[in-house]
């Protein structure tokens, strides 16, 4: 069937928060755009991760705050209510319903088009709406494929056949598994198994490495192992899942060490590009494979091409997917006027905090917040630095903050420059300690300048002059 | 009645927060340091001020937080404990017992004397013991004066004759009054109203002024006005209270617009240097006058002699004194080794942050957050300057936070330079979220560099996005 022609400067794939941003950044910049979505607008962490997951978390956190206080504790006799819990959640997803989104995206002078958006050859895309009709595109200047990563599905034997919960299905359940099973020990299998764990679920971990979390500071995976272990979570580490069948009504995982069974299993081992289905190969590129970009976001060989967000695999973050966005989305314009676009370190579009200075929250109990290098990855990258270490719980403000508040402040220092690579933070209620850490490290403000960043008194944020004295030795 | 003689290489008056860190900066810098103290080692935020009144309050917060999410609101179906938030109040000023700090002074290597220290000419310090024995201290190098600030008490007609609280009184009370009046609209007056009202009294604010909070922005004092108004206080603006009196047990206030009657009266309008009982006499100083300072904290005239912490009357927090206690004992070691000392702007013999970096927080409900320059202030200095406004419910993760969540965000940025010169968080929760502004004005990161500092979604610390957005316009 032969559909219509549309031309465009910018043609965006994929509306989730990534493309949205580009879509807005490039129009703002004087260009038009068309963004093509086959799902909901808005995307994976409106409606399937960032925010039902949290909302899913809040609840506990702020139980868990007022029980570790005396006085406060003795208010808080009753039971978390699930139902309003996921109620709440669902109002945060608006019931997986877009339109206020989409309104948004009118509202802000973007073109969208429903459907499948595939590559057809260069600075070309073609739109296949829902009824088959199609919609050929042509992009003047750019081409930004936005349309993110998707769980990955671990090949283990029977697990297709039994219908395990994605990521998505574990934010979006409409109610608690008796027992559930969660296959994988990064931040979703972390945050998943604290939530359904406080919100009724009999929940076991298994992680095929020696701890959770295991891209972050070690204290990281130690602290939360031991809390999910505290609320009653069975972790296995040490763990594989050889095969995975169904028995009546139960899920059953053979794994190294036995066999578990339960309602429900959520497989949550990593993601992998959404690009099998976008026309790569009619560019040259390898479908299912992530784009090679380089630090503006374009496709290393195809100067019309963007590879956005999740889909070039560099940092699978929805805030760095929107940081990307304008960066890349600040590139486009740029050359669509003429000009030279910089890539060097932190201009404006460069997205150099991918490498530099990506900042994370994992929202368990406790939380981990990290910015910047691990210690490890300090010492592979061969970066003479040191490591300050101390615990936050002898801080004034966490004390106050929870009764036998427990946690552990990681910073990396450049032992010849003297400034911060990284930090991680570990304990209740860091979350909003962790931006002081980003500025730092982005900044590159000097140890000695920092000195005088003063922390009031008594926050938490006291942390920074013992790591500061610790450092000083 | 003559007494002992010792030499030090520094004499220290006050051993508070500021004390203690001056001795113990001179010392680790290779100095002998005596410590003299009157009252309990630690001082006014140990016992009377800080760690108590934040003790008093952090039950309110975790509670009003558990009860701003649907689903965990439902578990707090009881009433805060008095009787435990006092008793953990008490923990923390392990009951008004000060054996842990001076065990802590012992082992820094410092010399305490329990005694009322006062000047006697120059480089010479004579300690009053409590059974009238004397000890006449010489200082080698330097005198710090760190005795800190007092509550200032107004003009009041009767006032004197009643007893009124003063804040020690505030954070130390064994129990809730009936009814409190609270005289002065400061921090001190809005974090007791709270805390008070929360455990059980029924509170009035007597504020002079147009609103409350007058140092700081306009949006602190109207939204800790109007939370104070929906939890019950009884917030008069525009009030001077003319006359005070005691009628049977009850306090009555004779103010304009009427008469005002309660339990207890608690006079907070501000404070006033302890230096009148502090010999400044024999050395040509004021007694009851502030001391005043350079950068370096040196009296100016007077080259041996120190004014540290609220004394100076520069900034009168903890944290400040803290900070001023580590410049200040840096300077006096370096003079001490003959070394030159600068006192330019963030040299490590300067507190440039006095002037430029002050972080406070305010524990209302809402909290507020600031450092830097209010909008008042920048425009009163003649700094060339744009104010952002933005609301922090509109940010992602102060949705999560709470139900309904209000806040408000200001930034003041240089227009030439193009970096912060101030920023207030108002808001629930926004304690944490200040360092992040003081990292940023401390270490004068470029708003251009700013963008790349990305918040972790969704944290509140998104509302950095927002003010940057808006910023650019």
């Amino acid at each position: 069937m032969s559909g219509q022609e549309q031309e465009f400067d910018v043609v965006v794939l994929g509306a989730g928060s990534t493309g949205e941003n580009v879509a807005d950044v490039v129009v703002r910049g004087g260009l038009s755009a068309a963004l093509v979505e086959a799902e909901l607008v808005g995307g994976e962490c409106s409606y399937w991760a960032c925010m039902p997951s949290k909302a899913l978390l809040r609840g506990t956190e702020v139980l868990t705050a007022a029980r570790a206080v005396d006085g406060a504790r003795q208010a808080v006799t009753g039971e978390q209510d699930v139902a309003a819990t996921l109620a709440r959640r669902d109002s945060f997803t608006h019931g997986w319903d877009d339109s206020s989104q989409a309104e948004w995206v009118d509202g802000a002078g973007i073109a969208l088009l429903r459907g499948t958006g595939r590559l057809d050859g260069e600075r070309t895309v073609v739109v296949t709406g829902t009824g088959g009709t199609t919609t050929r595109l042509t992009a003047r200047h750019a081409v930004a494929v936005c349309t993110g990563s998707e769980a990955a599905v671990p090949p283990i034997e029977g697990l297709p056949g039994i219908d395990p919960w994605t990521p998505r299905d574990a934010t979006s359940a409409k109610e608690a598994p008796g027992r559930l099973l969660v296959v994988g020990g990064g931040y979703v299998g972390c945050e998943m198994a604290t939530a359904w764990q406080a919100l009724g679920a009999r929940v076991t971990l298994v992680q095929r490495g020696d701890r959770l979390l295991e891209e972050m500071e070690p204290e990281a995976g130690d602290a939360v192992a031991a809390a999910l272990r505290d609320r009653g979570v069975d972790v296995r580490l040490r763990t594989d899942v050889l095969a995975a069948r169904r028995d009546g009504g139960e899920v059953v995982l053979q794994c190294t060490g036995g066999e578990l069974r339960g309602d429900e299993v959520l497989v949550a081992v990593g993601r992998q590009a959404r690009t099998a289905d976008a026309g790569l190969g009619t560019v040259g590129l390898t479908p299912g494979e992530y784009l090679d970009v380089d630090d503006s976001l374009q496709v290393r060989g195809l100067p019309w091409l963007y590879g956005v967000g999740d889909v070039n695999g560099r940092r699978q973050l929805t805030h760095m997917g929107k940081y990307q966005a304008r960066q890349a989305g600040a590139a486009i314009v740029a050359r669509a006027r003429g000009e030279q676009v910089s890539t060097a370190d932190w201009s404006p579009t460069a997205a150099t905090a991918d490498r530099r200075a990506t900042p994370s929250v994992v929202f368990t109990e406790p939380q981990v917040a990290s910015v910047g290098l691990t210690r490890a990855r300090a010492a592979k990258a061969g970066v003479p630095h040191r490591v300050v270490v101390y615990p936050i719980g002898s801080v004034a403000g966490a004390s106050l903050h929870a009764d036998g508040y427990t946690g552990t402040a990681v910073a990396v220092v450049d032992a010849e420059r003297e400034v911060l690579l990284g930090v991680t933070f570990v304990g209740p209620g860091v979350a909003e300690l962790l931006h002081a850490a980003t500025v730092a490290v982005v900044g590159e403000v000097p140890i000695a300048r920092l000195w005088h960043a003063v922390p009031a008194y008594p926050t938490m944020s006291e942390i920074w002059l013992r790591l500061l004295e610790t450092y000083r030795g």
